[in-house]
């Protein structure tokens, strides 16, 4: 494969078309909006005069995959084709009702994304090191197949197999249901007086962030996924009922937070290890310009790598606190290295 | 006051315990455990020989509170007496029992604790720039009301006075809530084959983060304010089920989402600001030692202030996205400062 049309020049489309002319293919970027289209093409810098391709990438929303899907197949019938959709289960039964095109579609998802949209916003890394997975139907070639799995590898992300019905149950279990219940959550606090909210600590802003992710995006994906949301939210559902009927005995309270306990240590870690293999280190810093500049320099001189960081708020003032998470060795090393030059680092405890 | 003793040489306990011996105070530690009782004595520092004091805090859990107290009170009638537990209706309503009590007693609550537990967890600045309310009964001493303040404000934290009904609501809602809404989402979790945690991304992280907490210390959190906390239970079932009801109707859901953006919206952000205040820088930095480093000193070259920031995981391999969380003007000048030395500074968004 050679050339490559994106229809869609958001986030992932955009980036997709850097990293793909990055490595030497004929990248054409197309838009519902000339204005996004001739930015996105500017940055991917490849610009084509013919509309032939040997991929066609649709990442535009899933609303509206099958007419711009069918036209496309028009224009370039022997192409491969994939979305970067993320639900799989639907997009497939529009598709199947083409057989010709059916040969040629690839569903795929990676799992890659961010807060911020946009062409601008697009990266030629992106996907370097995520998950992403494909899901062909029975019907697709296996040649399509393997080109997907060529242009996934090739974007330096790691393909993962799933069927369709799978990667939808998946997504609606670890992304969907997470959403939905950080909305419902944040919801609740619209019932409080002003004051209280000043008194919201790391637990309370942690828990509802993605709360802030975008509605009419979400809207559509939970509308696509919705027969593999709806079990879970029961499930949740019952859960919570059942807690609620048993808030006066401690030992059904106690099970509920403890299966939480076990529910939250079951979630990987960084490098696919389990989170309780990391080591926490909090240390005091003082709450100036530098500082963090100085221990992260630190972290560099005592050659450790840090898996993942978090700063602690507080209301009206900055406390300084920040906790790294290390493998056990490099913790072992940091606190020495740390102690040896005055830092203030305090206990050590992997999670 | 001159002199202090602390029954419960924990994270809280002994961490006031090392402020008031820093400020010239004669610290006595008291624990049910003579080892921790020792470690923390030490790490305080003054040792003292008698068990007259001016001040009694009380810092270990709420469900001794009313035998020790009682014990405490003997040995000094004279004494100002603060708690620092979550919940003030339950023991106020047993100490209310001994009304010569109640007039030396003020309950507190600082809003400051750390996933660590234990005298060796301890800082002397724990309570810096933290809100910590204190709620005195009718009953109280003037002069005792006063002793409080004067404690909390000497510890660097910020007196916030609320009754301790308000008290309790408003914990339930920004702190027992969450924590409950985090161990139910993260229990849904046990369901699941294991291959599709591995596509966790930073969303399920987060929104699970305090489902690690340690399940008997809030099972008995819990317990004591189960009456403020079962109306929020039923209002977030309500909405959970309002929602399954009308999960095909987008509208629906639309609004569902939205009322998280604005509930999430509410939570005011470090220095009391909103959120939304805050600009969002995100950077792409290479996964190798230094890079952190070199980046947190261009920050302090550019003289800016990190109000928070966020590093993005990935499945197998760290991606190197970390996300700035600045004022307007700050995140204007970081952009232009890190452009200038060939930084992939990406976007510009306020939150």
């Amino acid at each position: 494969m050679k050339s490559v049309r994106i229809i869609g020049a958001g986030l992932i489309g955009t980036s997709i078309g850097l990293a793909l002319g990055a490595r030497g293919f004929a990248v054409e970027m197309v838009d519902a909006d000339r204005k996004r289209e001739l930015l996105a093409q500017d940055l991917v810098g490849s610009a084509r005069e013919t509309s032939s391709a040997d991929l066609v990438v649709l990442a535009m929303p899933t609303s509206v995959l099958s007419s711009v899907i069918e036209r496309e197949f028009l224009l370039n019938p022997q192409a491969a084709f994939i979305d970067v959709g993320s639900i799989k289960t639907k997009p497939q039964l529009d598709i199947n009702t083409i057989s010709a095109l059916q040969k040629r579609f690839c569903g795929t998802h990676p799992m890659a994304g961010r807060e911020f949209g946009g062409p601008e916003s697009a990266r030629a890394d992106l996907f370097e090191g995520r998950a992403w997975i494909y899901a062909p139907s029975k019907e697709c070639d296996s040649e399509v197949v393997k080109s997907t799995v060529e242009i996934i590898d090739l974007l330096g992300a790691i393909p993962i197999r799933m069927s369709a019905p799978d990667h939808d149950a998946a997504v609606a279990l670890i992304s969907h249901l997470p959403q939905i219940s950080a909305s419902l959550l944040a919801a609740q606090l619209l019932r409080a007086p002003e004051e209280w909210l000043t008194l919201a600590g790391q637990g309370l802003r942690d828990s509802t962030r993605i709360a802030a992710s975008d509605a009419q995006l979400w809207s559509e994906i939970i509308g696509l996924n919705r027969e593999e949301i709806l079990p879970l939210l029961r499930n949740l559902a019952q859960d919570l009922n059942d807690l609620i009927i048993n808030l006066d005995t401690n030992d059904f309270v106690d099970k509920t937070l403890k299966r939480g306990n076990a529910g939250r240590a079951s979630i990987p870690g960084k490098h696919g290890g389990r989170n309780r293999d990391y080591f926490y280190l909090p240390i005091v810093i003082e709450d100036k310009p530098g500082q963090l500049a100085l221990l992260f320099q630190e972290c560099a001189d005592a050659g450790v790598n840090i898996e993942d960081l978090s700063i602690e708020h507080s209301p009206g003032q900055f406390t300084g606190l920040i906790t790294l998470a290390l493998s056990q060795v490099d913790s072992g090393r940091l606190t020495e290295h740390l102690r040896q030059r005055g830092w203030k680092v305090h206990g050590l405890q992997s999670d």
